[in-house]
């Protein structure tokens, strides 16, 4: 029998602006145009979490989605759930706070915490017309 | 013949921080708990713009959408699109954010342009789990 | 103990062209513009049937709602669904096919086919953005 | 200033088998069919709550809906969730639990703790396809 | 012409209850918490079927979606829909009915039946939140 | 730091009719059904443009979706939204508008269009219960 995947969704609402310190003001609004708006926008975000694996006999679980989303409501959507993304987030911390880029530091953080059970794919709505997949 | 309810559904998102500048930081944040986050967070909004009238036997309209989402996107969506409720938007200066308070003055803007048609109510979405709803 | 509104959705797909046949060409495209494109186009509607009645005390329902969808069913959906509504739907023949002319003349075939049930409202849905609503 | 009307959308999930005691099993098949199945079925329910009222212009709400959640949550959708409706629910004994019987049911409850807060309308989704409403 | 994957998405409504026979009350009542509740719950399924194959020139289909749907439903959803899984389903007798369990048995009863369409893969959601994979 | 996929959302109304012209009249209706009505049908498609690639540590993008989005709508939507898939679009001329060769053909038109970003996977929904995929 091969491994099953299981998928929990979870949602939180954040602002951000798209900023990269690194650009000058003119070279940050030709890039990012409305998204650089000086005082930010935001959105309500929905996070799926994909955990793959064989299913145990005991349980007929591959992984028990009540402690799975513990997890990752402790350990990430509490520090991004009503926060703003350029300010509040250590982890996001001089970051452009791009779909992308946020995608791929909340794989960073979930990936050791979720083993042995084993990350197969982050999906990270951003508005219900876009979002962004990680793998690692 | 009735009269015939029509209503586009548009989008926008946003920042906002629920803020009473009458009130003091510690009532602030009693009252609006994480909303009151001070850099603010953010949603994906949905407005519903419900207009109410006799089909006009020529067009089969009681209105043409394409002339209503144009009234709505200029005189309203524009402004609230990528912005700052807090910061950016001139008809809500003052005004602490909640929803109720943003779905009263978006009827106070809306209404009159879009006579002679009536309009009939306003439902704004916050998240896919909270909503207002205001007929004037 | 007041009544209660019990509503069934269901959806069909179809073709049509917004033209008014008592109007010029020229008058159909200005007013029209790509919804009068001249092959037609075409929607995955969504009808919301709400019935609104006491519950009766030896079922527990306003209406059944097995019973309701059948009739509605049989003599409207069945009638749009993968049709073309300008020349393919008897009860539009010689009607410009917008959607509140659509819901117009679905009620008047519904509501009489319902009875003793009443007819609350119909709700139909042309896109994921617009709909209409008429309470006869 | 009108009211506004402010409505939060909860969900659980629960087993129900409709089943009228009073009617002999004969009656029950005929007249529920699939429903009357003798081991149950079930659904994941949508609960939407709406409160009308005046706009407190000290907190620009209606209605704090953390707590209008909490309420509803702990008086009600706690009661349901992951329940069984014939066997499990106090307020729902000898009842056959029909969505219109559940939601009037659910209105008795709710509408003297949301006081003095005033509840103007339930709607209970039972499946993506019909749902009922009920205003007292 | 590379291959093409088509996706159906069929729905029921069922009752289960997560228990293993195999184990003690108490341990069950620890692993599965509110989904071991005695009397059952239930969900409103959605199954989303992906066949995968090469575009047949005459038909221009991968597969007939309408012979493909008649075989699910007939084969497979009618004996989920309004029925317990741990009482009514045949072929999930003695399985204890978590999400993970019954799309490996869904799979074994569809995989033959579709040949010589190939089967890709299963998606099952259990609530609007979360939903389980799988590919053979 | 693996690559990332990033995916739009488009949609368009189009009307179309499934007819193979090297099939008789016969042929075409025994395999279509309602699908093969003489005038036709409709539906409102939504597309899912996926890319896949590194981000970018300039700009915290695998692509900008505003320049994709444009892209995809000027050369591919802006010929499908508000037309007749059989008639009035040349990339689809004399081509059976399945589902199927629509997503087959959209591949070709927007893969070379994207580089030197790579197109991942188009996936293309017809109705809310049925969709294709294809990745080249």
């Amino acid at each position: 029998m091969g491994e099953v995947t299981v998928t929990r969704r979870l949602t939180f609402s954040a602002a951000h602006r798209l900023h990269e310190p690194a650009l000058t003001d003119d070279e940050n609004r030709e890039l990012f145009g409305l998204c650089n708006s000086p005082y930010g926008h935001g959105h309500n975000y929905a996070l799926e979490v994909a955990v793959r694996g064989r299913v145990d006999p005991r349980t007929g679980y591959v992984v028990d989605l009540k402690q799975l989303k513990e997890i990752v409501n402790t350990h990430l959507v509490a520090h991004l759930d009503h926060r703003n993304l350029n300010f509040d987030v250590e982890f996001l911390d001089g970051i452009n706070p791009t779909t992308e880029n946020l995608v791929v530091r909340s794989w960073a953080i979930l990936e050791p915490l979720i083993q042995p059970a084993r990350l197969l794919r982050l999906r990270l709505w951003e508005t219900e017309n876009n979002y962004v997949e990680y793998e690692g």
